[in-house]
């Protein structure tokens, strides 16, 4: 192998940058950068991830020269620090660290302090004049190389360690818990490594290793093993890191933050994390190392003197005490303070984003070990990026791909408090994010009726059906015990933008004793219960919540969205009300308007039921009529609503038997009701029993079948939309007909639509082009959309239903195996949450392409729950659709994926 | 236009021919082709089906030249006939028929003596001296031309003709119901002719049309219009005919056989047609028209000696009876006797196969008015192709092509006997061939029980599981209530080869009172019943059967199959017994056998219930242990039966539900068995209900989540076939993993199985290559093939579940639209019966094409139902499938449709 095996970095020079993250891992390319920008950065080299590929691929052996590489760095590193590795009177300390390309928290620990033994120690006693730092350092390096490197058990340590403290504990008279690391003293931490190495050599059969050189090597196959342990495997796994070389090696010569007051140790951001407001924020330490600012054992201090006083402020702490006590940096080190900020500018400059780094002081010398771009919340995150933009340090479009279309729905829903307290007592899916309180109610009429006295509820049920959907409409939040992320109770929530927890198995529904029991909580109707939507988390109680704040930032970022991308968003949207949102975030039309929703609303069940149950045509005929003008005031509505935006309206979709009871207590009421015998409506039940209804008698085929209900619905959208183009509205209603599977089924509804459009709309004398369409959801008339393109003016693709039949899984039912298909690699995500791209979205493709070489110019969209979702957005985006449709609250984040999307594929060009 | 419009035959030349059926019809085809050989056929010409098409496209108008055409072949024709058109005293009369290239029942009947009128009444009366027999073709005429061409009602004429017929039966004072045609007198039919005259011209406002030519043109355009009425478009539509142009129409010179004693009429076979037997067969009539041989007012006598000595015995009418008022014609006209036997002998060599024709005597000349293919029963079909190749008259491959492959099943099962009585009460689908006798029982239990005494028994079942195996397979017979042609009843009854009637809605089976009612019949357990699964038919009592006989001609066809094809036929069968036969009707392996059958026989059911109600993988385990040496054990005797030849095994399919109790009863008498509670036993059930099962936790779903059942299943298969290989048996096997969808999943499955299979085969030394494949039946596995044939061995299309996913039809719920679906002509077939080629066909081309590429000689099979259809069979070879597999009784069928295919697609090389 010809290619160079390590790089080095110092003296102001490096060999590496920062584009080489594949090559040197994401921390060693920014070591190697900061150093060449003229950063203070420790020297040191890095091993290339191309030293791991080929350590793997050669039976777990080095290639050769890496040894003479390694040894030719440690040279230049010792002349680089004019320090000597193993030299007892000036010894040269260094950290071991791995770093893939991408951050990776299941590989390796960092290994701090090697190259010490019991020489170095004395030496480098005697050099510093800190004895206890030194054996502390000493004992901390046998502990982490013992553990992490040589695979001695972690708790054989920790005994040693705990007796020391119970000698100390009984010399100092106080309890053993309260003896402190920093309690033991020098002799204490001598007698605590003669322990160490004497349990070394006991479980490995040999000495523990005093040679520095023998000691890096073990360090260094440590690193490489660690790239293939489980934790490693799994993360990567979950995380979906696929086609990286192996993990890079980064030895860096050590600083000591903890070599007195002249030294100092902190992590700082560039701009407020939390916030995104551009004002420098960081903690720091003096004397002290990088762990102890993490540890919590003291109190770590504001870096500016502004952060510090505002601090004090929030803590009651006097000027004088923070003054004496917790000073900023800015007041200890003024002059560090000064390179440290301009360092910072540098790097945010340099790296045009906000910068997350660590630094420390040795003996007022500033050295930087890391920087990289800052985790932020958010609102940070949004901030930041249009902020930047503004101060013309990044464009436009580098902003929009800054954010994670995700994290806006944390802008849009309200939370929960942070740190207030809460009893959660079980966990569900998180399927409609949100905060919700509110009073436990177990039926929709329940919830409807305490809604009505202005009591906030939250409805529970095992499940929800469309029957439920007014008392969904007045609650807080929904909790049920079965069901997916694309259940009856989530997809209606995220529609409602309500929050929503569902297929909580873990808590148990009584109805008869209106009490749900989780572990051996209990809570009864009418007492307080709170969701978390977007954790999943069920607590008992009130818990307090938070109302989103959006700001300027989020209209601006979200027209910018707007202008770079030619993909439009949609609304899925059933009423004027939720129209009337969706065009607040942005939607520019309906992509799908679910006409059942309206069977449901008032008295017109009862016409429904009537229709069902009705002998013959003439008594469904009947039964449309009084459902007619009913349908057309919906219409009339939503079309107002959405003045100008095209409209979609899917004809009646789901099987009968959801419009009838299914208990005999209902079904006697309703025949009751109805004037006819209950064994009338029973059989009727009966009869509609399916068993697979998702395969069954519903969609177009009831349209077909009765296409009495097809006229009724054609007529009252047309008649709508005569009216209210009438008064002035800019109309753009789309008719569609739902499972559609083979172009003879559409012909068959269009030649019963089309004459009742046409003879209406020249009646009225209105000139308006409706456009009829169908849905793509079962795989047939994906495989057949070049005969259906001929007839179909538009396409709109129903992916949770085209899913169910392309996979075979029943959303419903898919619990029992789809978790382990996911867990197993299977399916990278869950297909009902994120779409399948290489199954469904193949027959996708295979359809798109065949129905646009038949009609150039089809307008297609999807209207399933993936719509929503960032990832299949940016899919749906590379086959071409001219919109995606989703709930509500989720167009803002669909607007960002579609401009992502765009950008991607533009850069990529 | 230049082509030629009008095609004459006469004077023994004609200018059309066979070969030009497109143009002139089958009927105008075969004329010419009649004349040109030198058959006496009346002179006349044919109208081309052009015209037709042309007189559509032109608004409803004749195409120029072509009233010049008619003109001039009127012409003609009076000169071949030595008569004039609308001459009163030798007048030329003729027929006017409509004729398109397939026969189409749907079109016009036949016009009669058009050309006559008043005048030519009496010129002709006195040329033919039978003033009766003229006026009563006057009369027909009238009633023909003006019901089928001029639109006058039927009934019209119908009351005037019974008002006559009144009139005589007052004169002869009998009842009016007693008076035939033939007792009107020419006095009646005169007053009968000016009745029809006086209330034409009510009608339609002017008189009837009395001049020849107007008579003709009115008749042309019937025929045209003819094409497109309601009947013959909705024919077309059934039958599935397209392309072609229009009909052609056909103008004959009329022939009586009613001019006396010197005059007959008849229609003959040139073989028997019932049996196939090579002996001249045909029945006429002296004297008469040939509707009179149709209408039975006549005894028609045959015309061969032997023929009529025959009839005579089985009528038991003696030889003087026989000779004086039966005689043959070969006794009555031996002269024209002879013609005719020459004639037909010419025919049949002609046209290389059983000609069916009509023919008329007039006044001692034999005159021949059509010759075609004659229809046959299966037996006899199956002896004239065989025997004609060994007459030389045809080659193998015609002979393979001329049987329609499903008239083979009736040769395979028993059938009722011909016109013995039978008290028909209900009508299901005719799911499963054959005739079944035997008393009603209504569980599966009873059926084994009363089979142990001897008795014969048929199930009748609201519907069946896989529990009632046991019951099925004593039966002689299978009724269900419920269910289509792939319910679990269907489906396995063909496997076994026994009749069942399925989805019979209008029976209403009350299992608690054992009763079955149709109407206003009920039968009680043990009353005897009859099903005839070829028909659907239910019958009370017990009707006479017959055995099926299969003659050496059977198996001399199916070896010219074999030769004919490189597509194979295997079996799917689960036993040794289903092995058995299957190889008997020419199996060459096991393409399905289905494991889960062999879980139910005797107590293994016990050990699958323990496995499913286990806390863990331990506990399943064990009872999979107890389970693994009875699956060895079927599958050694598998094998051993299928010696030579491959065998499929799928691993099992089913979700576990079905394996468990579903009555209360039930689960608590497994729960005392298994000594666990009640509830565990209910609770089990509950949690593996599932909405829609077929999408649910099922094939290899199981076999990954619980893959100790995988594990026991390959150990069991792999143990069997060293064990059997041991003792000298060729064993194949190749086993099969249902329900994938991701190639991952069988990446898994292959993983867990392969070392076992490997280890075993090692362990014992043998030297065997087992097969690992897959079915392909989720829509997701068909579109992503060649990712899963990198790893496949072979596939095996399982078109049920296939069809259901790609089309979104439950097979146990379509039944609400789907038959609705087929007579719209949205499905030319039930996709569950043919394989919907247009979109599960395009899905499984698109699959093989993308696999094949991957996997050049990767072996495709299909296993699903559709593998015993002969259209599907036939497509299947297009695809280029190595191997149909079907149920034994279907297999001769599925050899004859492979050869069939394979020869069509050389001939269209």
């Amino acid at each position: 192998m010809g290619n160079q095996m390590v790089y080095f970095f110092g003296s102001g020079k490096a060999e590496g940058d920062k584009t080489m993250k594949d090559l040197l891992g994401g921390k060693g390319a920014n070591l190697a950068e900061m150093t060449n920008i003229g950063i203070p950065v420790p020297a040191g080299f890095t091993i290339t991830t191309e030293v791991c590929d080929l350590y793997y691929k050669n039976n777990k052996k080095y290639p050769d020269g890496l040894e003479k590489a390694v040894n030719d760095n440690i040279a230049k590193l010792e002349s680089a620090m004019g320090m000597k590795f193993g030299d007892k009177n000036n010894p040269l300390l260094v950290s071991v660290r791995s770093g893939a390309a991408s951050s990776m928290p299941g590989m390796m620990d960092t290994i701090l302090n090697l190259g010490i033994n019991e020489d170095v120690v004395e030496g480098f006693s005697a050099k510093t004049g800190n004895a206890r730092f030194v054996w502390d350092a000493y004992r901390r390096f046998m502990q982490m190389f013992g553990d992490v490197a040589m695979d001695v058990p972690h708790d054989k340590f920790e005994h040693i360690l705990e007796a020391a403290k119970e000698k100390v504990a009984k010399k100092k008279g106080i309890g053993p818990k309260d003896v402190k690391d920093t309690d033991l003293d020098v002799e204490d931490l001598k007698e605590v490594v003669a322990a160490y190495k004497k349990m070394y050599k006991e479980v490995k059969g040999k000495d523990f290793p005093s040679d520095a050189r023998e000691q890096l090597w073990g360090a260094i196959e440590a690193v490489f093993r660690s790239w293939n342990n489980d934790r490693a495997i799994k993360y990567r796994q979950i995380n979906d890191i696929r086609g990286l070389l192996g993990t890079a090696v980064n030895i860096q010569a050590m600083v000591f933050g903890n070599m007195g007051d002249s030294s100092a140790t902190g992590v700082c951001f560039s701009r407020n994390p939390a916030t995104g407001e551009n004002k420098f924020y960081g903690e720091y330490l003096i004397n002290a190392q990088g762990e102890d600012v993490v540890a919590g054992i003291r109190t770590p201090q504001e870096i500016t003197l502004d952060g510090s006083k505002e601090w004090a402020a929030n803590n009651s702490v006097s000027e004088d005490d923070r003054k004496k006590k917790f000073p900023s940096l800015e007041e200890t080190m003024p002059v560090v303070f000064k390179e440290l900020v301009g360092i910072k500018d540098r790097l945010e400059k340099h790296y045009k984003d906000m910068q997350d780094m660590e630094f420390t002081i040795q003996e007022g010398k500033l050295y930087f070990l890391q920087t990289r771009n800052g985790k932020r919340t958010a609102q940070a995150s949004l901030r930041i990026a249009v902020e930047m933009v503004n101060e013309g340090v990044i464009d436009k479009e580098t902003a929009l791909l800054r954010i994670e279309p995700n994290a806006l729905d944390q802008l849009l829903h309200p939370t929960f408090q942070k740190g207030a307290k809460k009893q959660v007592i079980a966990k569900g899916l998180n399927a409609s994010p949100g905060a919700a309180v509110g009073k436990v109610v177990f039926s929709a009429d329940e919830a409807e009726a305490m809604a009505k006295n202005g009591e906030k509820v939250v409805l529970v049920r095992i499940e929800t059906s469309p029957e439920d959907i007014g008392g969904m409409n007045v609650a807080q939040g929904i909790l049920t015990a079965r069901g997916g992320a694309t259940s009856h109770a989530a997809v209606v929530a995220r529609q409602m933008g309500k929050p929503c927890v569902a297929g909580c198995s873990t808590i148990h529904i009584d109805y008869k004793a209106q009490t749900i029991t989780a572990g051996n909580v209990t809570l009864k109707k009418g007492d307080f219960i709170s969701l978390d939507g977007s954790t999943g988390e069920v607590m008992a109680g009130s818990s307090p919540t938070e109302e989103p704040k959006l700001t300027g930032n989020f209209s601006t970022l979200m027209g910018w969205a707007d202008e770079a991308t030619t993909m439009k968003v949609r609304a899925n949207a059933d009423t004027p009300t939720d129209a009337k949102r969706a065009r607040e975030y942005g939607a520019v039309g309906i992509g799908l308007c679910r006409t059942e929703h309206m069977f449901f609303e008032g008295n017109r069940i009862d016409s429904v039921r009537k229709m069902i149950l009705a002998e013959d045509e003439a008594g469904r005929r009947a039964a449309l009529k009084e459902l007619e003008p009913m349908q057309q005031g919906d219409f009339e509505q939503l079309f107002t609503a959405m003045d100008g935006y095209p409209v979609i309206i899917r004809l009646l979709d789901p099987p009968l038997h959801e419009f009838l009871p299914h208990t005999e207590k209902e079904q006697k009421e309703l025949a009751a009701q109805m004037k006819v015998p209950f064994e009338k409506v029973h059989q009727k039940v009966e009869s509609l029993h399916e068993f697979n209804p998702m395969l069954g008698f519903r969609g177009c085929r009831l349209g077909i079948i009765f296409s009495e209900i097809t006229e009724m619905q054609v007529s009252a959208i047309v008649n709508a939309a005569i009216a209210v183009k009438k008064k002035g509205i800019n109309v753009i209603p789309e008719i569609m007909f739902p499972l559609v599977g083979n172009v003879k089924e559409l012909q068959f509804l269009i030649d019963k639509s089309k004459p009742i459009v046409d003879q209406k709309l020249k009646d009225a004398g209105v000139n308006l082009h409706i456009m009829l369409g169908t849905m793509i959801e079962v795989p047939r008339a994906a495989v057949t959309s070049d005969e259906i393109a001929k007839i179909a003016e538009f396409f709109s693709f129903g992916t949770n239903d085209l899913t169910q039949m392309t996979c075979g899984f029943s959303r419903d039912d898919s619990g029992s195996f789809l978790p382990a298909y996911v867990e197993k690699g299977f399916y990278d995500y869950d297909p009902f949450q994120v779409l399948d791209q290489g199954g469904v979205g193949k027959l996708m493709n295979f359809a798109i392409k065949n129905a646009r070489e038949v009609r150039k110019d089809l307008e297609i969209g999807i209207c399933g729950e993936h719509g929503g979702e960032p990832k299949t957005v940016e899919f749906c985006y590379s086959l071409g659709m001219n919109y995606v449709s989703c709930s509500p609250f989720r167009v803002p984040l669909a607007r960002l994926a579609s401009a992502q999307a765009a950008i991607k594929t533009k850069n990529k060009k």
